[in-house]
């Protein structure tokens, strides 16, 4: 805890009598709440200034939301946090972040979900606390929990701790008896290679995520639904697993546009390995939409920078943010959710990465 | 203030007397605080969680570190709150942040800076309270303003609360007698340019940022230091403004790469511009870095995902957050720094956007 010098505060009697206005109003600026008007807020302002006075530090709770991921990936995490601030400050509500990837109390690891390049980390945290140490410690009015997987006894901590928990999670494994926010991933998958399939192409691969992922499950299950459907065949070999890394796209993307009959179109299970099939038709000389259709899935900001512009299944991670903000702050009130599980829509966001296949 | 229902708690003697521990282990647990091995905490936690224990809301003063964005960019503001988190964490501290743009006293506008693309916003704030109101009332230990302009009166109010304040200006537009952290532009600026010319282009342009931007001065006066250096003539119509943006990357790239005697590099003053110029150049049927060579500023996070990977002159914007966080504690702390603004150097990425001119 971070100690502050305090210089002679004038008295706020004094203060009220120069401004001429009552104490509790010079009370109401110093504690910056509402019902003054700017003109005697601006002169109470002054006369503190003049006087010298200095706030007290902190005297009151200061309820807080905490987020927690697992790895602070930027193209994720700041739409997550957008939408939990926007409901956060209706409540009066600070939000808090930690990122506790590479920390004691972590869990299991998931090097997959890791940032992709490390972060300035000069110093360690303070020993012998974990990451659920330093949040306990916070006393959020409540915690919500990107990426995470369960953990009994961080469970068990938390439950303890009667700090309500709401499990974010777009990779789509929700926490046992946690309420959690999620989106739409089959119906992304299914929507996705539709998307394909009624631009005309007929031989589809797909850059999946890694296996033990529901999140990759279910997209792949949408994908083989979509197949389905239109009567043509699931081939195995051209279903990639990646681990959502940009590089993972190349070398997969390699390996499909490598072989003898090559896809047409291939739909990467999340963004950056899309952006890596880009690299890997660039390398064999293969042009993105003409030669390959290319579909992505999360709708990261950057995908529109790319050259062409990806196509991709947007998951509304700002709308995930608000709505588990929402939960979280039902629980601390003592309300029951009405649900137990939320998932929101995914939704096609067509740009210029697909086309129809190119007449051979 | 959120409000949270109770249920009957035990005793903590009798929580104690069943775990064969004293009161003051039990109350270290609930508090989250070292000191407990494993095994007792373990216990502890089994015991109160049968004894249906829910730990009082709040009782503390939470302390917490602010960090206030004009505008979230999801690019440059993880790397941020990433740099600061570090910091905050050796002190017990809790990261908050608010997002200023667009709220009431957010001081006058700066769109360029704005997001580009719309978050969901589905409340306004409460009524009558300003993003000052509402740090004031939460009584930060310290608050790091990140692209702020100056506003005397916002500068006031902060004054009279006696938070610190620490600006982080990766724009390079210091606030008056606040102390402040910024990144070397001009010499980014110089660094870019004697890239370039040392792969042997003679003929460089540049999108810069708005001119009234002074970060976007000082990395134009960096790219003519460099002519100047190489004895290179400098000609005004090679420089052309951009806000910062993706389309006039590409808006600027079009009117430079259709010129009569194009140049053979360009230099964007950021990321995302250079991620246009990438877009004018393949509207054109020009490939980089065969026919154009393309160098951006800032490093962010997406820029090695791009095809051909973007060389880049890289701003250290977690190590500016870490040495802005700092800063504030030493400030709360009733040091004086060593110096009120901090510049920290700006290196050259090299990846694959920049190769020797092709001989015409």
């Amino acid at each position: 805890m971070v100690e502050r010098g305090r210089r002679g505060d004038p008295n706020l009697a004094t203060v009220a009598r120069l401004a001429g206005v009552s104490v509790p109003t010079v009370s109401k600026v110093i504690n910056g709440r509402s019902g003054v008007s700017p003109t005697t807020r601006r002169r109470v302002e002054a006369i503190l200034h003049e006087q010298g006075y200095r706030r007290p530090q902190s005297v009151g709770p200061v309820p807080i939301l905490e987020v927690a991921f697992r790895a602070l990936e930027s193209h994720l995490a700041v739409e997550i946090l957008r939408g939990v601030e926007t409901v956060a400050r209706q409540h009066e509500l600070a939000v808090a972040f930690t990122e506790i990837d590479g920390r004691r109390g972590a869990g299991s690891e998931r090097s997959e979900m890791s940032r992709l390049r490390p972060a300035t980390r000069d110093t360690s945290p303070p020993a012998g606390r974990t990451w659920i140490d330093e949040i306990l410690a916070r006393r959020p009015t409540g915690l919500i929990a990107v990426y995470f997987e369960s953990d009994p006894r961080q469970q068990a901590r938390l439950a303890t701790s009667s700090i309500p928990v709401v499990a974010l999670d777009p990779t789509g494994e929700p926490l046992h008896d946690t309420p959690s926010v999620g989106a739409t991933n089959w119906s992304g998958g299914l929507t996705a290679t539709r998307h394909l399939l009624s631009l005309g192409h007929r031989r589809l691969a797909m850059v999946n995520g890694p296996a033990d992922f529901l999140c990759a499950r279910a997209r792949l299950d949408g994908f083989r639904a979509a197949l389905d459907e239109a009567r043509l065949p699931f081939e195995p070999e051209l279903v990639r697993p990646g681990r959502f890394r940009f590089e993972d796209g190349v070398e997969q993307g390699l390996k499909l546009l490598r072989m003898k009959r090559r896809p047409t179109a291939i739909f990467a299970a999340n963004d950056m390995q899309a952006l890596g099939v880009y690299a890997a038709a660039h390398k064999l000389g293969l042009r993105v939409p003409d030669d390959l259709s290319v579909i992505g899935f999360d709708d990261v900001e950057f995908g529109q920078w790319a050259t062409p512009p990806l196509t991709t299944i947007r998951q509304p991670l700002a709308e995930m943010g608000a709505t588990a903000a929402r939960l979280v702050v039902e629980l601390a009130n003592g309300q029951q959710p009405a649900h137990n599980r939320v998932e929101l829509a995914t939704t096609l966001v067509e740009r210029s990465s697909t086309a129809p296949p190119a007449t051979r």
